[in-house]
C-alpha cells in the first residue's frame, strides 16, 4: 500500500508527480515539503498537495519523492533515509545520478532508495508549472535498481509505469555521460543563443519582431530555472565540459567552412545532420 | 486585379503562399514553375497549384513569387523581370536581401520588383510541406519599398496583409545583419547540436530513448533543407560569421565558468538570459 506520499520540492516535477499519483490513487494523502513557504502554500491552494509537512514527519511515509536541485538532494538524502521506516521508499528524480548514488552507497538504508530520472519537463518552474500527464510515454532512467529492495523496486515500478513512464536501466556513470549530450548540452546551447541575441539586440526592441518560430523553439530552454540548472552543471562538470568542447569544435569547423567559401562542405554537414529526423522519429 | 499568379519554387514557402492566395482569391489561377518536375507534378496533384508553367509564360503574370534558394534567386531575378509586363509585380521571399536587391538595382524594371522576407516556416520542405495559414500573424520584412511602383506596392501589401502578415520596413543591410542573429544563428546552433550528438551517440541507438522534449525542440531546425540553407549562409557570409564568433565566445566563457567552479557565475548568466521570456512574450 502507498497511502502517505511525501513530495520534497513542490515545483514542476514534484508537483506534476503529485497530481498524477493522486489521480491514480485518490485514496492516498499527498504531503508537501518545501523550503519555500510561498510555494508550499501555493501548492496547497492549487490542490497539488493535500497537506503541508516537514522532514520530521517522514517516519510515516510510504513513499518520499525528492524533487529539488541535485546539490540539495546530495545534501539531504542521507538524512531523509535516516528518518524513513523499514517499509518506506525514497526516490529522487534528479538530472545527474553519480553523486547522488555515491552519497548513499554505504547508507544502512540504501535498499530503501531508488535513483531515477524521468526525462520529462517544460521550461516552466514552481507549483504553477505542475501539470497532469507530464510523464505519459516518457522514459524514466533507473540507476542501480539491484541495490533497492525487491518489494520496493516493484512498488516503485508499478506506480511509475502506471502514470505512463517506460523504464530504462543504466548505471549512474553512463546516465551522466549520455544525458550530458542529450539534455545538458541542449540547455547550454539554448541559454548561450539567448545570451548572444540579447547582447546584440537588446537596445533594438523592434528587432524582436523578426523572431520566428525557429528562434523561439531553439531558445525555449533558455527560460529554464537557473536554480535547478546551475547545480546540474556542477554535479556533472566533467561530462558537460566534454560536450561543450565537442560542440564548440563543431561550430568552429562550420565557421571555417563558411570562411573558406566551402559551401559544398556546409551543405554536406547539414545533409548528414538531417539524419536527426530518423532519430527523432524513433523516439515517438 | 491579380488573376494570373506564378509561383517559382513550389516548396514549403511558395506552396503555402499559393494555398493562401488561392483561398483568398478563388477566381485567380495559380501557375507553378519548378526545376524539379516531380515536385511540380506533386504540387499539381495536391492542389497546391492549378497549372504547370515555364519562365517563358511570365509575360502573362500579374504576380510572380520567387521562392527558391537565395543564390538561385540572384541568378534568375533579372531574367524574370525582363519577361514581366509593365503591370506585373515580382516579389521574392528569400532570407537574405542585400545581394538580391543589389543585382537588380539598375534594372529598367526595378519598379516592378518588391523584396520581402516573410518570417514564417517549418522544418519541412517540398510541396507536401505546404500548409494553409502559415503566414497568419507573421512578420513580413519589406526592403526598399520606395523603389517599387506605388500601385504595385499597394497591390502587394493588400494581398499579403490579407493572408495575415504584418509589414515591417527595413533596409536590406539591416535586415541581413539582424536576421543573422534572429534566424541564421539558430539554425547553425541547432545543426551543430544535432551533429555533436549524432557523432557521439550514433553507435548507441538506445541512447536516443534519453531524448526528451527539450532536446527535440532545440534540435528541430537541424531537420531543415540544406539546399535552402547553404546558399543563405553563402549570401550572408560576413554577418553569419560575426554571429558565430559571438556565440562561440559566449560558449567558451560559460565553459570557463564551469571549469573554474564558478557556479554563482553560471547561475547569474542563466538568470540574466531568462530575460528572453519577456522578449518572447513580446512577440506573441
Amino acid at each position: 500500500m502507498i497511502s502517505n506520499i511525501y513530495i520534497i520540492g513542490v515545483g514542476l516535477i514534484g508537483g506534476s508527480l503529485a497530481l498524477d499519483i493522486k489521480h491514480k490513487k485518490p485514496e492516498s494523502t499527498i504531503f508537501g515539503i518545501d523550503n519555500n513557504q510561498a510555494h508550499l502554500n501555493e501548492a496547497l491552494e492549487l490542490g497539488v498537495i493535500d497537506e503541508k509537512a516537514t522532514i520530521e514527519d517522514l517516519d510515516k511515509a510510504d513513499l518520499v519523492v525528492i524533487a529539488i536541485p541535485v546539490d540539495a538532494t546530495v545534501r539531504i538524502l542521507s538524512e531523509v533515509l535516516d528518518k524513513i521506516s523499514d517499509f518506506g521508499l525514497v526516490v529522487d528524480v534528479g538530472s545527474t545520478k553519480s553523486h547522488i548514488c555515491k552519497v548513499v552507497e554505504n547508507h544502512k538504508k540504501r535498499r530503501n532508495f531508488l535513483a531515477m530520472h524521468p526525462i520529462a519537463g517544460t521550461e516552466f518552474s514552481g507549483p504553477k508549472a505542475a501539470i497532469r500527464d507530464l510523464f505519459q510515454h516518457k522514459t524514466n532512467i533507473v540507476c542501480e535498481v539491484e541495490k533497492t529492495a525487491f518489494k520496493l523496486q516493484e512498488k516503485a515500478l508499478n506506480l511509475f509505469s502506471n502514470i505512463g513512464m517506460r523504464m530504462r536501466y543504466m548505471n549512474p556513470e553512463s546516465h551522466d555521460k549520455h544525458i550530458a549530450y542529450m539534455s545538458h548540452l541542449s540547455h547550454i546551447s539554448s541559454f548561450m543563443l539567448g545570451k548572444t541575441v540579447i547582447e546584440k539586440e537588446k537596445n533594438e526592441r523592434d528587432i524582436f519582431d523578426m523572431a520566428g518560430s525557429g528562434f523561439e523553439s531553439t531558445v525555449r530552454l533558455a527560460k529554464s530555472s537557473p536554480a535547478m540548472w546551475a547545480p546540474i552543471f556542477k554535479l556533472n562538470k566533467d561530462n558537460v565540459i566534454e560536450t561543450l568542447e565537442d560542440y564548440i569544435s563543431n561550430l568552429e569547423q562550420f565557421k571555417e567552412l563558411i570562411e573558406n567559401d566551402d559551401f559544398e562542405g556546409v551543405y554536406n554537414e547539414m545533409k548528414d545532420t538531417n539524419y536527426i529526423k530518423q532519430i527523432l522519429n524513433g523516439i515517438k
